[in-house]
């Protein structure tokens, strides 16, 4: 008996001659998607839903979460973001058994619940490099759910400025004989431009209402603090300027807006345009519309979109990757990729331990840390230079090897209390309870020590990677800790000693007059003041709108 | 006076209306390219030429080296791989200037010449992953030159099996108002599938002959000795056992090769079917056909194709990444990336010096690493577990972190003496003659001794990331280094001592008989062989038939 080789390609065939009737060519009607998935679908079948940060195949959920879980049952499914009810909801019905993922966010606590309850057979939790490479190795899926703007009639797919995952997801499941179905917002007779090729979709659906898209870069300009107003100076006349760091990525958060919106005003005060912060790999935040429009930020490109940029975007074609038809293109792989690349990292967390090790890991939670690990990391696989790149490794502290080498810059600004008065700085991270609690192979560690180079808080500058010891390294954590009990704990000559060598840095050090930290800095002190920078094509989602 | 921001798409439509009369539509006749070249490019334009490790966009190539010089010239040329001569004439000619790029493999001494004579200003030698996230950051480039089998009357383009890198250099140019041009093979009245949509493509010309393919994954059989046998043994049963290695990529070399052919013999007597090597993500290199055909390895992503593989891949869709249409669809850049955070790399080189640093530079050249470095790093944002991963992670000597923490196995597999009766094994690598002749940043290291955690030779096996010394790591390096001067030096005792750890393990340490080394055991002897394994299916070029 001979082996067969394309049972896959065969099983493709069968599924969708059985669902064939259900469907008009490749277009389903929203009220036949229940039957079609059941029709479709078989136990154990492995099932990506295109979960990103802000775009959701929320309809197709939605009905995965309604089909009987007599027929369909025990799938896994593979998806980057869980956000919505119905995502945990197909776990809660039993259609749904084993998960592999990358960030949960507000569904932490209930996916908590399942996993003890026994509902959630956990595989992983991924970074997003990781689960898409997974895509074309061991998690290839079966079926896929995506979701775009518009299809059309052949299934051409336009997904618009969240383009986001879809490429990955959608190649990964396509060329491995997987069925590809795609929500869509619009059936239209000419997409403005194709993002998928129709060849690589099975059905499309227009869904009831557009797909769901959360606006999760959109910081307040008003709700910036002084001290983060001294973090972000400390960061742009102690690292940025020295280091010359010119391509970066921000994280999300008050503190990183912070160093966008005093750019046009403290950073171009010290002469720095045209010397930082050129190319970006970031969402396109509204905070950084000050600092594109004075000429810091030469080029953005973007793993997702935001709410309300889409305007600004598509007339500052210059800076964005826009497509032909003039919306941005984004696609989180590549983002990830040249983040992971850059010269530097800057992001926030909520606990940092005395080697370093941080995470925003809580306890009952279970969510993950999307894109951070990544862009928070070595990239030890780097061969190209900068500036950054080569002081940094020349700087280091030489590990068990001789060899030259050069180092990525990898950031954490934090403020020395959180919030409700707990210390950010802890003996042991809430990571290792939750290690414990739900018997993971590792504690989920965001950002490991021996990976960051910079601390920043409103006390000072620690510049970790020129610690020769853990024990120097914890003291010039300790140094920078302020009044947390981790920071009152220092021994005071050797953090002065530190200090001394230029490993810790406190404001005066560098230049830096703190009483000048005041909320005149910021180019932007509210929302309003981002749509007057843009000219008017920035339209803040109503949530944001105070006036 | 108000800023432009659109400069780059008003620029692309004056350039498009420029050469209009030159092109029918998007369709340019093959006569017409040089003097569409001239008046479409600018001075200092940075222009990507497709250049893989395989497919090379030639014709473009040979187009853009005939340009004037006077009308066209200080281009910046970006490109992954330099293969043809056309590749350097257009820095001999002075129609481009500068150069980033990752391989020049064959073209290395033609190369070093041309910077010594400062006719090649080089920007950075980078690895694949590196290079195309930076065509979204600062190396964006202006015009790309690409290579596809086939292109409709639209301009949609089917690239064939060898899909490549056109992905990444398309939407990287596409995106930011750039312009593609696609030389195909043929214009046909509909692509077997769209690989790059029609809108993404600015011009495409039917080129005089087939793009240049170049077979670099084929190994004869017949070439394998007995030591790289024993050298295989080696490896399956004291490191793929051990670590249950499922997931991962082979470097190209007989070494390699060598552990493919013998999976259905010796590993298959082990009992390791359905235990090791099911996932891989390397090229279709011929001698993996007796490992799939015997129910090894499960699938297999690829970076690109093999000449002579293609009716085997399409007969084999469980196994490779297939298309609607049949055919393969490889992407270097996801199968980067899933070799990057797969368990293992395994690959050879050709010098190591005594922290396990090793290159495959030598003086007088300046060839580049591909993709090596990011195959043989850590991958330090990986985040999820497996055996393979926690098993090396615990075992590692601890460096500055007490964190616990996961870990890529990354292998070595060299001969002690190499071609000329040269020692692998050096006090110094010629990297660091080679830093200072070409005045580079850093020595080009392929992969740093750090990263490294097993060494294989004739001898036996290093585990070096048990080492917790730089000194305790050299003595590994030299108890395996044979009769080499590195290797006589060793200093017995310890060696011994590390032996008796099982830091070194020799053949017989490993239950492993010497003697059942031989060319028996391969489970194809010739490529003749691979293509009655395949079922007649693969077709090898026609050099490597000798029958």
């Amino acid at each position: 008996m001979s082996r067969q080789w394309n049972t896959l390609a065969d099983d493709r065939r069968q599924r969708l001659a059985r669902v064939g009737a259900l469907a008009s060519g490749k277009h389903v009607t929203a009220g036949e998607v229940v039957p079609l998935l059941e029709a479709l679908l078989q136990p154990g079948d492995r099932v990506c839903i295109e979960g990103n940060n802000q775009k959701h195949a929320d309809f197709l959920s939605a009905c995965l979460a309604q089909v009987d879980p007599a027929r369909v049952h025990d799938l896994h499914i593979v998806q980057s973001n869980l956000a919505l009810a119905s995502h945990l909801d197909v776990f809660e019905r039993g259609i749904a058994r084993k998960l592999d993922f990358c960030y949960s966010g507000e569904q932490g606590v209930r996916m908590a619940r399942l996993i003890k309850d026994g509902r959630i057979e956990v595989g992983a939790i991924h970074t997003y490099l990781e689960l898409y490479s997974r895509y074309f190795v061991d998690l290839t899926p079966r079926v896929a759910f995506v979701a775009a703007q518009s299809a059309d009639a052949e299934g051409n797919l336009y997904t618009g400025p969240n383009t986001e995952d879809t490429p990955a997801v959608v190649e990964g499941t396509a060329f491995k004989s997987g069925i590809v179905i795609a929500q869509v917002n619009e059936i239209v007779e000419r997409v403005p431009r194709v993002d998928v090729p129709a060849d690589w979709v099975s059905f499309v659906v227009k869904a009831p209402k557009p797909h769901y898209i959360e606006p999760i870069f959109t910081r307040d300009p008003a709700q910036i603090s002084e001290i983060q107003i001294l973090m972000a100076m400390m960061v742009i006349k102690g690292i940025y300027d020295p280091y010359e760091v010119r391509r970066l990525n921000h994280g999300i958060g008050f503190d990183t807006a912070a160093i966008e919106l005093i750019l046009p005003t403290y950073a171009e005060s010290l002469g720095l345009r045209g010397k930082i912060c050129e190319y970006m790999s970031v969402n396109p935040c509204p905070t950084l519309i000050p600092a594109i429009e004075s000429g810091f930020v030469k080029s953005i490109h973007c793993a997702g979109s935001e709410l309300g940029m889409e305007r600004y975007v598509e007339q500052r074609s210059d800076v964005f990757f826009n497509g032909p038809d003039g919306s941005m293109r984004s696609n989180r792989a590549f983002c990830q990729l040249a983040g992971h690349y850059a010269d530097l990292f800057i992001g926030s967390t909520l606990q940092i331990d005395l080697e370093g090790n941080s995470s925003t890991a809580t306890l009952n939670r279970i969510a993950g840390f999307g894109g951070a690990p990544n862009f928070g990391s070595e990239s030890r696989g780097r061969r190209h230079s900068s500036h950054a790149w080569l002081k940094a490794g020349a700087e280091s502290a030489s590990g068990i090897s001789r060899m030259p080498r050069g180092r990525k810059l990898v950031v954490q600004m934090v403020e020395t209390f959180r919030e409700k008065m707990q210390p950010t700085f802890v003996e042991q991270l809430d990571a290792l309870q939750l290690q414990q609690d739900f018997n993971l192979d590792l504690p989920p560690v965001m950002i490991y020590g021996d990976d960051l180079t910079h601390l920043v808080t409103e006390e000072g500058i620690a510049h970790l990677h020129r610690c020769a010891t853990l024990r120097e390294r914890e003291q010039a954590i300790r140094g920078v800790a302020g009044y947390t009990p981790a920071g009152l704990a220092r021994d005071r000559r050797a953090v002065e000693n530190l200090r001394d060598q230029g490993i810790i840095q406190r404001p005066e050090d560098l230049g830096i007059d703190a009483r000048l930290a005041t909320r005149d800095l910021l180019a932007a002190k509210s929302i309003k003041d981002l749509v007057r920078w843009s000219g008017g094509l920035y339209d803040p989602p109503k949530r944001f709108r105070h006036w």
